[in-house]
């Protein structure tokens, strides 16, 4: 078994990779990337990951580790060089738990699902659900920043690593389902983190450009119908 | 403000209030329980629990946290002595987070849901999820207990108290839904650790008896109707 060998199972354009990505690359762990396959799953993935067979699987000296939000507690643990991404308060590390469960459980599915809402009306009510989920974020990021520039204080930290992946595909969304979500007017402070967050070193070199997904977004869409076809 | 204080907002059928409980008792923290209402949730709960308006909620030193998840790991953090509740190992810790979340999102959601599964047909289908999600947790324990009574090792620990909470519920549901849920026959070693776990003294003091349980859903019932009628 080699020693401190770190591998990532994923694709190029999962925003669950990205979480991991960010995190190895903020700690300066050099890791190999294992490109999984789109469609029909490797046997690795299926090996590694049984109970969902989903992406982003850490191999660290061969043992995997399966979802994203338990793999960057792990990447904290396991590396205790480089900057934290947990704070270090217990407090204020049970907050960012409480954050980043609710973005993934709560708030992101709502954004992801509005595509599957018909009718005018059901669709003005979601974007109204959506709205009240981004400004409960507002305030939340508004709290956890005390004042510096991100959730985890002056670098970037665990739940802007677990919002920011996502924003990627949020910003697909808005663009093929022509809905606003982060608003200058109405989320200041996270249009204004967003920004920040965008324009950071190692965020720039994992996350694609939103026109570049957005070309990702319609390829995958005629992939899936010849696919199933 | 109060230094130390320690409180906790629950009542007293909630599963997800013995974890904080077992919890708290495990680590010989004193605290003060705060009865909350069963029908029309009370300021207090909708102050310090906004976005979900759930129970359980700790408040140390006036300062709430919510959701037991994340409770149980804020007790761990803030509180260091005492028989630890997470493992020390980072990748024991990161199995620990996968299966606890297994547990809360996918297994216990299916066992919840079966009684409004309509239908034979149906109703067996969602024995069969069951079944295949509580087998994949008898490997589960066998290998987090590594040859000891618990996933915590020789003492409860954190899968321990999330799964070991729900039991009390999973009996009620296998007794007014005629089901069967840990079985000896398919899962030997699951039922043998419920044994233990259910003769503990701490976990004793704090979970009732399933018959109890029963009486309470019933009484739950005739007052949710009277509550709507």
């Amino acid at each position: 078994m080699a020693t401190n060998s770190v591998k990532l199972l994923g694709t190029w354009a999962c925003p669950y990779v990205y979480r991991v990505e960010i995190a190895l690359k903020m700690k300066s762990i050099e890791y190999e990337f294992i490109q999984e396959r789109v469609f029909n799953k490797s046997e690795l993935l299926l090996k590694s990951n049984p109970v969902y067979k989903k992406i982003p699987v850490l191999f660290h000296d061969e043992k995997p580790i399966c979802e994203s939000l338990v793999i960057l507690q792990y990447i904290d643990e396991a590396w205790l060089n480089g900057p934290s991404i947990l704070p270090s308060d217990p407090y204020d590390r049970a907050i960012a738990r409480f954050w980043a469960a609710y973005i993934d459980e709560k708030w992101y599915p709502l954004v992801a699902d509005y595509r599957n809402v018909e009718g005018k009306e059901a669709k003005a009510a979601m974007v109204e659900r959506i709205s009240e989920g981004t400004l409960l974020l507002e305030e939340a990021f508004i709290d956890m920043s005390k004042g510096k520039s991100y959730c985890g204080g002056d670098s970037i930290g665990y739940v802007d690593i677990v919002f920011g992946s996502l924003l990627g595909w949020v910003k697909v969304i808005e663009i093929v389902d022509e809905l606003k979500i982060l608003d200058e007017t109405k989320t200041p402070s996270l249009a204004e983190w967003d920004e920040k967050f965008c324009s950071d070193n190692v965020v720039k070199s994992i996350i694609p450009q939103a026109e570049k997904l957005v070309e990702v977004y319609h390829k995958y869409v005629e992939l899936k119908k010849a696919n199933s076809s």
